[in-house]
């Protein structure tokens, strides 16, 4: 189904600029080169502006956010709409201060975006224009279950009318989603949640995904979501092998994200359509 | 003797806000998910504010502080002391420039901390009020030995009557100390010393343990140190094992504190009270 | 023909400050450790200008900078310019922002640089005054290959002459640079390529062996790029022997650094003096 988003990162590796968080930037920068994207990264307004105008996307992470990145992000995001390039949003921990919650209020009224990814507190921070986040970590009574599935899809279908993005909420069932159509993945594995960042890579690597595949933003971000869900699944195998820890593991799901092809995710990937 | 410890870790999964520096935030964060934590990063006065408030705990670390930073450090401190969360400092390279010096003691004078983590130089220029370290190591010349074993200790049991912290000194030898009682701790590996940011991971995995212990600081800062030591001391036979440098050892050792408990510290933690 | 250089690294340990960007901070300060040096990291004006006088050497990276580092940078560079230590300039895709080539520029002005290493971009930039840097990777047009090979040596040769500083180059080719002397070496391996910072490590690398090397600049850092360039064909062994990706490949590269000695250099360093 994916293959040619796969085969076009590889062959038009695209330049993807960082606004993001320091805990996780690193691997966000290979994690982009390990799907066959390129990164730089860039933070300082005056840098920022003239950097994004040379890239591909543009990847605005509000973790460890201040002052002077806000002013980066919000110049750089208007330049980026400017050029056309693809804008992809991680609200991190949206909902968990007031300065995290109104900055992302302020990018969406400044800066139109194609996708926002973040957990499910995040995005219900976003939707409901208020929020209960508890730190970067998804709050446990709101994980998407049997029951609230339908619920979630109708609030993603909604927020990406009002918001014109398409909406990527992961935890242990992902769903991407625009006003009509949702893909719902079953890939992953719960040892992702024991990597710090897991969630800013693949807002990374959506971005690459969407750069390299303009036409279809929607089908992009959900394979970038399905090759992260599928190296991440893996990454257990190699590390159950080696009897390893999540720190090798987060090694390992970086190599496994290098390895992904469309021969693998077609083996491989629990997608289904709606 | 610690296994209350490092269950009461586990089971409340503690959220640790941390102000630390950037050079080995990473690690700190995933060192803190491997111990059954979960870490939040916030350096911007107006955010670390509203996250604290969310939080279980608070790391001050002041590697590469800045103007910025530094006023966070103040604020966040004083918030997460109206708060009664324990609050640990780390006074990286406190000795080895007029601003980290006197941002330690500004910190010491309007913060009140739980626990203060350094090397034998970092802790002796608090307590001389001036200092003689070179870098972010240890001078040599500072080194714990049997022959000063006892001044040591004295000066950490002085230097937390004077400050109302539990002191830790780490090296070969480590001291967690209050005013009374003092543990000497003989775990670790000298193959710690090839990687950087041992110091920095330990001094976040003690807020935890002093998050989920609230009764209990000195031993649980002890037991933290512990727990890091033995990990090092697995990941050493695993490093030996493979053939590896230190960049394997540092994966290994993040492995290891996710896999030590309180069986494996029962077995392997060298410990004496006094 | 270069024993004594990396036994120099050993015996001596010398402490490299850092100003350089958080994407790959981590990495420069853990290569640093492994070739035999040791890091500390201060970005801010005040703190850095005395954290400089403690150490051996200084690094100026300026990926990520913004107006605070920058000002730090000037500083801090003229301040080691005084205690006569050696100064490693790393431009970070100078040519791809007005604010980084300018910056550049004005580096070159006020601080007296021991060496520069870039990729050809980077040093093409600045040898013209202007560039057309694609992002922080090479552009491929400007590739080192035999046919340009004589014309990168002469631009090489001039740099050098109007800099005082000698000239790193770094590709699949490798160019180390005085205004008389140049050594062209062969070793390193494409998987290089595929993590973020490899460029980053080896300019701290340089500044350690320089530092530890005070007469014979020249040699000192074309030494560190064999040393880098072996290390990486070490990592490559044992990625395709482990079948790891870019991410295991990292952390081979790191664990090669610290196991490459003379004899290792000896028996593998593809090296031509001009």
């Amino acid at each position: 189904m994916f293959d040619d988003i796969l085969a076009n990162v590889r062959e038009k590796t695209p330049l993807v600029h960082c606004i993001t968080n320091y805990v996780t930037v690193n691997d966000v920068a290979n994690s982009l080169i390990a799907c066959g994207a390129s990164p730089i990264m860039a933070d300082d307004e005056k840098d920022a502006v003239d950097i994004t105008s040379l890239c591909d996307a543009l990847v605005i992470n509000i973790g460890t956010l201040n002052e002077r990145t806000i002013a980066a992000m919000l110049k750089t995001g208007k330049r980026a709409n400017e050029l056309s390039h693809p804008v992809v949003l991680d609200p991190v921990g949206a909902g968990a201060s007031a300065m995290r919650t109104n900055t992302t209020f302020k990018l969406l009224e400044e800066v139109s975006f194609s996708v926002i990814r973040g957990n499910i507190s995040e995005i219900k921070s976003i939707y409901r224009g208020s929020g209960t986040t508890k730190g970067v970590d998804a709050d446990a009574k709101d994980a998407i279950t049997g029951e609230n599935l339908d619920g979630t899809i109708s609030l993603a279908r909604e927020l990406s009318s009002r918001t014109g993005a398409v909406i990527a909420i992961t935890g242990a069932v992902d769903i991407v989603s625009d006003a009509n159509k949702t893909y719902i993945i079953h890939n992953g594995h719960e040892m992702m949640s024991k990597v710090s960042g897991t969630g800013c890579m693949l807002t990374a690597i959506i971005a690459a995904y969407c750069a390299a595949n303009p036409g279809n933003h929607t089908a992009a971000a959900a394979a970038a979501v399905c090759v992260m869900g599928l190296s991440g699944e893996m990454a257990y195998e190699k590390a159950i092998k080696n009897d390893s820890g999540p720190s090798s593991y987060r090694t390992y799901l970086i190599d496994a994200i290098s390895k992904t092809d469309a021969d693998i995710l077609k083996g491989g990937m629990k997608i289904e359509i709606r």
